[in-house]
């Protein structure tokens, strides 16, 4: 069976080392140069975006940001999974707005903004402090603004006209504004739809977020009240997108309960712990979903966590001399914060966990992780 | 780093799975072509012996088999890991049993025969009944002979002299006898030694055979006092042989105590089970402990089954609704008897893991796994 993504990041080439046992060839198509590469080693070459839409069975995505044009003729193949709107819908700020709204599922009170005037009443009818993020481009903090006082409310719409002036994606750009939610922690849960219908999710990640970028993902199976509530938001969103493989949601916590922030259509980095703590990794999970295999358990197998690696393409070899640490390096050139690898660590249970994950960020450079020993102290 | 493996078949490809989260590059020698190709797509072509060890950090093997000059060319480089003698000792029964004997590490009562004296020496001076076989050649039950009855040793001379005097590897061949030890079962033991001397060893693991092929490993944690017993051969043979790198040894079980049947010095069948089931696989361990990285712990996260799929390249699309299975195809083409992939399975705690060992015997095929559920039955 063969595969295209596209996208040729880290996220496609786990997907193909996920692949390979299942006999499942991966091909990725990069969307900068238009050709169809081997994710694993990205020099081989075979051919333009026809020619791997022509050699695949199934076709799937690594990243929501792609040219409607490029999913377009994906979906004419009919061999696109995810659907093209159920990724456009994760790239666009409007259409998931609209999708919880119609869904009912708890989100942060929001306009869209799309001139100065939805601007002006946004902030008349939100109750500051409001986050503005756009609707289109834009993660890992990028293309976001905070407005605190009603001051500072003309020199952001500045900012933020010129953003939407600049943008190049060749659609409407806009704005949506969101009343900040003062929550109490970032949670995530990553499940996989099959065609048929059926959803399966993976135990609840507490994420920590440093600059706008996950630091580190905690996978415990504690708080089942929360599984559940989340649970129900992603089967109502899976649903309502028809969705097949992983879709990852992000939410806040507020005291006992769950408002989404985003949603993200494809496999996720606060998803990555799954390699080694659940019964089944979220890529090849999503990859048997694509290719309409049975879904695998998602079940927990151990207490788990990941740590990004940023920025940086070394770690001192005695981390490998903790138990259970999982290095998964991307293969890329290093680049100040991009994201380079991740560390995989489990423990029998929550205990053991914490007390290797405090091992591991002693041992990691301070300078390279700055905050992930302080993160680990507050558990 | 760069590692090139003597040797293109599955162990190799699952060396290099394990190697590309790791950002090393695994290459391997196919000794029929004499050419260096990549693992996970045999298509690529790399030059010839002598390009792919100027191009690689380390050199190590994944069989015994391979012939002393091109063992030889790799020494010279001062890259290969586990040594020329070691490999050469797995792959030699004479080497093999002389090691044993030198560090008193308990074997079958045994005589070397080179001609017919020694035969007929043999068999005078051993109990019946007898087992044979080729000191060079042959695994998975090729190049032996049983002898029960002294009325059956003139036939099984003519056979013996054939094959010795057809042999091809241009070393003197010569045929091991032993006398056949009256087992309960055959357990085997995979460890792994790093270049500074430390070993660590995975549990023990229960093997079930059928037709000289393995066909179940089970590693369960029980019998402590075996794994003792266990670890300490290990550590006597590995410490002999100044290894590095993952080495297995195949033992029977009499009563309370084990008998080393024989070593393989590299990855081996019977610790395929360590992918899902132990916090390290054998694959990243061998190549950790082959590019001097730390050694990663070889405890067993849950109890673990693996069963062996021979000579089909299908299963039934249901055994991945049972939860924890994970395939292992290893791409090849689909021959009589071929090795062609395995299916790892694991519980939470025996009772599990057989319940669902059981699940996935009944959805196998009898025709494709003739006695995997019989075997099952009787645990």
């Amino acid at each position: 069976m063969k595969v295209l993504v596209l996208g040729a990041g880290q996220l496609a080439r786990m997907m193909a080392l996920a692949s390979k046992p299942l006999n499942i060839d991966v091909k990725a198509y990069d969307v900068g140069s238009n050709r169809v590469v081997d994710p694993l080693s990205l020099s081989v070459d075979y051919g333009d975006l026809d020619q791997g839409i022509a050699d695949a069975d199934f076709i799937t995505a690594e990243f929501e940001h792609i040219s409607h044009d490029v999913l377009a003729l994906c979906e004419q193949s009919g061999k696109l999974f995810p659907s093209s709107q159920a990724i456009k819908t994760g790239g666009d700020r409007r259409l998931e707005k609209t999708l919880l709204e119609q869904t009912h599922v708890t989100n942060a009170k929001h306009k869209v903004v799309a001139n100065k005037a939805d601007f002006d009443s946004a902030i008349a009818s939100l109750s500051l402090p409001l986050i503005m993020k756009s609707a289109l481009a834009g993660y890992d903090g990028k293309g976001q603004w905070r407005l605190k006082d009603k001051s500072e409310a003309e020199a952001i719409w500045q900012d933020i006209q010129l953003f939407i002036e600049g943008d190049t994606s060749g659609q409407p750009q806009a704005i949506v504004v969101e009343q900040m939610v003062p929550f109490d922690r970032e949670v995530s849960m990553v499940g996989v739809r099959s065609k048929t219908g059926e959803t399966l999710a993976y135990p609840l990640t507490e994420n920590h977020h440093s600059k706008g970028v996950l630091s580190v993902s905690l996978a415990l199976n504690e708080h089942q009240h929360l599984q559940a509530q989340a649970t129900e938001a992603f089967d109502k969103i899976a649903n309502a997108l028809d969705y097949v493989g992983v879709l990852a949601i992000e939410f806040f916590q507020v005291g006992d309960s769950l408002l989404v922030n985003e949603i993200a259509p494809r496999v996720h980095n606060s998803g990555h712990w799954t390699q080694q703590g659940a019964d089944t990794s979220q890529f090849e999970n999503h990859i048997r979903a694509v290719c309409q295999l049975p879904l695998g358990s998602t079940e927990l197998v151990r207490p788990s966590a990941m740590v990004n690696i940023l920025g940086t393409d070394t770690v001192p070899n005695n981390i490998f001399e903790i138990p259970s640490v999982t290095m998964h390096w991307y293969g890329k050139g290093k680049r100040p914060g991009r994201k380079m690898g991740h560390i995989n660590i489990c423990g029998k249970d929550k205990a053991e966990l914490t007390m290797r994950l405090s091992q591991l960020a002693k041992i990691l450079p301070k300078d390279d992780f700055p905050d992930v020993s302080e993160y680990v102290k507050s558990l």
